[in-house]
């Protein structure tokens, strides 16, 4: 039997007014995201992996119009139907698509536009909630429940895409001028603690209370060889040693494919890194670029931004590996364990490959997530960008190795027999 | 001896007064071209030949900053000195510049910001024509027309960009719903005539009175051999009766390069035309996507948005050819001929060879025609886009031959002994 | 302890006579692959992924006397030192190459020479067997033994790169006219049956004796769900029925990478299966180029020449999915399983991660394997172009998903509870 | 009225056995140049501009099958049907061709195969020319001329794309070792001497006796103003002063797309070129590649390899220009000129465009010059590969101004008032 998101999707328990207030926080906390930017900022696609801000609002609200309130909703009006062509990010079953690469140069509709299409769709996804009978209740409720989820993800994605595209500017704009301290252990950086975690079966995967996506499921055994897993993350400090060690310039740290990009594109360094010198921002020292402009390169904050490749790079120099899934999943209760969510999504050394006896949601949610399930490789924790309350200890983010404009970082892990 | 934009850029008399009337008049003129324009539509580049809005309203300004007032104007401050960086066209004499093809990605400056810039430079260069004395004023008023002139080119752009970039968007929204009637001859078009010119020596290239650019000059003889040349451009219900023939199925009507670029680009009809069906504005007839949106094509109006190699195509297959640009500068007098100019650039037969005895201006403003002569087409005329006054009979515009997003058309021309 | 090629290399008791035949042998069988090849076949290079024969002859060469006759052999002299910038395929260690994709443009050598160069090798292999003192011979049977292995995987290589070369040439020539019967089960194809394997701790790796590689170890625990697992592979006759039925239009049948491929590639059916009607070579039925030429569909032999996510797309349609290569080698021994090897490679749901406790080889071989973890998928068996006796149980083959010149197919499975 | 190759094509007079004889003589040349290659040397396609050798041997049997057996030989039978798909080059009224860029995938037909080929037409031409009745002569003998100058024009690229091939080989193998002195002036190199032509009108264009091509014709009336020619070729010497003086680094002394590919391309010299310090033949010196393998530079050596942008640079830097086409054929009877012909083909300030009145030749042949007039720049002169007696004072060749791997070389010239 297919599990459909009934399976999983919801709180039990959860009320009516519960999903009516979530629904309406994140729908606000949005629109609070896009706000420090203009409507010429949330218009723009920096590159064809990212999307713009304006579409991110959009695509959001056509979720719920598709998935919830055309199947669920009587009587529900579309906004503009043809805008189901420009806001359908990949789900095949709902027709043909705007070409992924092409979202920037949607100047129309007008971000004022998009801000009344989001209106529209909030009243009609009130209304039902209001009055929806009970038997369409108990369907739309797991759906409603999955845009919400939804739209938490592409709340991260917003801030992924517009860091992206402001770095793209020489002027290096901040996003926001922010004064609250980068996200760092208390103190200076202690040393690096090793925790051990016991080898034999473990159980991974979602245990089936509140949401989960359908990747985290089923859950089932595993077997793990003894590991050993570093209680924090690696610090920018840390990282910078690598680069002056010559990292990016040893090819026998990297995978095949890492080492191709890193010469076919130039890497130096993490994406968002300024050397010394940099013209953009002259300063004798490293700096960083985020969200809150450019700023002096903090030696025990969490290294982000990098590639699965870096991640991997870094972890062989420092004689060490990063851990599988499996391993971050059975260390997420190991007393010491630190950083665990909050601060970077951490690579693992896994790839994205089906959980045993994993089906994919039933219609048209199939499409989630169960067909990105090659090329990719698992990321876990969450990070600073991630939307309060989202992420989970089974939680599955993926992304292709070469990616470096999430907000990702690593943890380092070793073989127990070492 | 070099010429200097001095040799001919000014009307003998001008007086400051004039020229700081026409300054002012086209200054106002760009923005309000720019006017029915979001900030959104004003910051996309559709594709890397095209630039935003935006970027056209700031490059015009940072023109006269460095051409005119860095050099003339004592005590001007620049309005913000990165910007250089992000608003030098191609001038590789004032340094390096951000990537063309990321233009569309400068969301900030704010195109408010870009409106403060201008009124910056405006006063900057209204002060210079105030309080200049009479060596500098000189040496600036010739840069200064050329200034003009040059803004004068960006206007034209400005509106061949823009409808690139809504001709992106499949909603096809209009840049400016317009009542005016199409360009066309009064009445029903009549039949072709074809207007003879002589053969034997003619004398061609700027006359020498008033500005003309570099590229026009030296006048001097050319020999032509007996011609006809067609009284009126080709109309859409010509163009139209070409694809019914098969035209863009026919390969021997192509110069081979074109013929590979309808092959890879899958050409079946001109850029912005909309084949019977098509899913975005679904009609029986065909219809053409301009500035003022859809309209069912104009079988009397002249086509236009043609690329040289559909121009040429087209020619043969009506058993005639493109004429030279010297054989149209010979016609520009001859009685009967029509729509010299005000609706369609005309493609010509001549590629963008410099004239006998050409010698770019001297100084900065050398790289603004002559490093272009190769890999080019000219054309001849002015279009509906074109500023008023802009053109002249011995302008030379240019461009690669694939080009389609210019207003472009044409007009046949025979052999004078078939 | 990182493991060395002696952790693993030998078979237990192999006397220096025995691997001297196997040498021989293996050098001799590579030639006589060559053999119907002409000399203009030898040296064409088809795609960046392909190498020509002659490049293999060359390589296979090059890795005895970089790996084996340099570091061991005293007194050795190198046949051409500037040979090794040519024929290094991969190596980091051994310094810069010649580009991959620039393989074929090496008229010279010439075929001639490469066979000398294969002599003069072979001439100081067997002088190293002979005489070489016991810790020299300690040090250099090991590498011996990986250098006969290799040349093993080139010689399936000379086949699979030499028979896509043959097919981009519309004559549609034959490596060599066979008569033998194409492989395939006896008589007409039983109804595929289903194995059922048992969940719980199952060991897979190798288990220690004869030679593995690295990626093969370290034999370790993992755990499974029980399934069920196909006894035969997917004929060309039931992949024909997916084709029919649509399979290569269906969106829902692929994962997102191969749906776009199918779209972006035009991919309608396995690359070497020529549809009805092909002006190739015309005839009204399905037929298939291979080794022996173009030969009419034979609708029991099994499928191959399948990218992964051809065959998962397969799967997909066919209510079933693709064996984790865990499960592949598990179910080895049960009981009814058949054509486990010497017809198709088998694509598994496995990405190719290494395994728990995994270490590469020391030493330059430290690139042979480990380099390439990320971005490929696991396949398990072996074909019929597969050197006799090189695969085993162990065994991972691994490539990117859309690669489909290999002589790879697939086996069903199922979840047990289903 | 269209002229058919018949207004031009014959020497009057000619007899069937003079055309035997130069038939006989051209089909020997083209073997004999290319014995010096091994199969695999004939093979190979270094890029998609050039061809193989053997295709080359091929094409020009083909265009004789094609062009004059097919339609004037009866009874004719053709040596292999199939073999119109292979070697047809770009005539689209002969159906279909193979792809160009995939030329060097034909390793089949074999080489020996390709001969025998050869033999076949040549019998069957040979035939056709003792049997064919008058009528039948009439119209076959132009187009038997047309078959042997298009051989001869393969001659030439035979040894222009085995260059290219064998200097993509890092071996940098020779085609030939050659004995005989470079082509060079007498002693050392004089002084280069400027020599007057005059203004007004001249005529230009094949004069009608003998051969000429389609492009070179009509003879028509140009106006040329009053300039200056060198009376000799740009020398080695003197352009290694350019590349000393920063020529490669200078971006004011290049056309805008020739500066672009110097940049992209990473142009630093002449493609030929050796720069001191080479890995592939290490030297002080600066070193040219050629037919005769790697040779120390030759000061007083005609510059050769240059692409248009090249020319024109260095032209610019020596306070010059090229010469335009029409100077180029009215000072070829100056006093005074050398180094017209049979050195390096000279690069022209003229783009390929059509001459006044010009019309393709009729029927097939009718592709052979006119529809690549676009986006090429002429080449006046001929080359030290060259076949003999084949350029002549109005011959046309052309290429695209970035192709490099042509015998091309430049000659100045500046304008008559300086």
């Amino acid at each position: 039997m297919n599990p459909s998101p009934a399976a999983a999707a919801v709180e039990p328990g959860a009320s009516r007014d519960d999903l009516a207030d979530r629904f309406a926080a994140v729908r606000s906390r949005t629109l609070a995201l896009a706000a420090p930017l203009s409507a010429e900022d949330q218009c723009v696609q920096s590159m064809p992996e990212a999307s713009p801000t304006k579409w991110h609002l959009a695509h959001t609200s056509w979720f719920f119009e598709a998935v919830v309130l055309g199947p669920h909703a009587k009587g529900y009006e579309p906004f503009e139907p043809r805008w189901n062509h420009l806001f359908n990010s990949y789900y095949e079953s709902f027709g043909p698509r705007h070409p992924r690469p092409q979202r920037g140069l949607l100047t129309r509709p007008l971000l004022t536009s998009v801000h009344r299409y989001r209106a529209h769709v909030e009243a009609g996804v009130e209304h039902l909630i209001r009055t929806a009978d009970d038997a369409t209740w108990d369907a739309a409720q797991k759906l409603l429940e999955l845009g919400v989820q939804h739209e938490q993800q592409h709340q991260e994605l917003i801030l992924t895409d517009v860091l992206h595209a402001l770095s793209c500017n020489p002027l290096l704009p901040a996003y926001e001028p922010v004064d609250a301290p980068a996200l760092r252990l208390a103190g200076s950086t202690p040393a690096m603690e090793w925790i051990t975690g016991p080898g034999g079966p473990v159980r991974i995967g979602h245990p089936g209370e509140g949401f989960a996506f359908d990747n985290e499921t089923p859950r089932h055994t595993t077997w793990l060889q003894p590991f050993r897993i570093a209680d924090r993350l690696v610090t920018c400090g840390e990282y910078a040693d690598f680069i002056a060690d010559g990292g990016y310039r040893t090819a026998s740290l990297w995978l095949s494919d890492g080492w191709a990009t890193v010469q076919s594109q130039q890497w130096q360094a993490p994406i968002y890194w300024l050397a010394p010198g940099d013209p953009r921002a002259p300063s004798a020292q490293w700096q960083v670029f985020g969200l809150d402009g450019v700023r002096p390169l903090d030696p025990e904050a969490p290294v982000c931004h990098l590639s699965f490749y870096e991640a991997a790079a870094y972890a062989e120099w420092a004689g060490a590996r990063l851990p599988t899934e499996a391993e971050w999943e059975a260390a997420y209760e190991l007393t010491g364990m630190r950083q665990l969510t909050g601060h970077a999504w951490q690579w693992t050394r896994s790839s994205y490959d089906p959980y045993p006896g994993y089906h994919p949601w039933a219609g048209a949610v199939a499409e989630y997530n169960g067909k990105f399930m090659v090329g990719q490789m698992v990321l876990r924790g969450g990070s600073s960008a991630t939307a309060p309350g989202h992420a989970r200890r089974s939680y599955r983010n993926f992304f292709p190795p070469a990616a470096r404009w999430q907000f990702s970082g690593l943890r380092l892990a070793r073989d127990g027999a070492c």
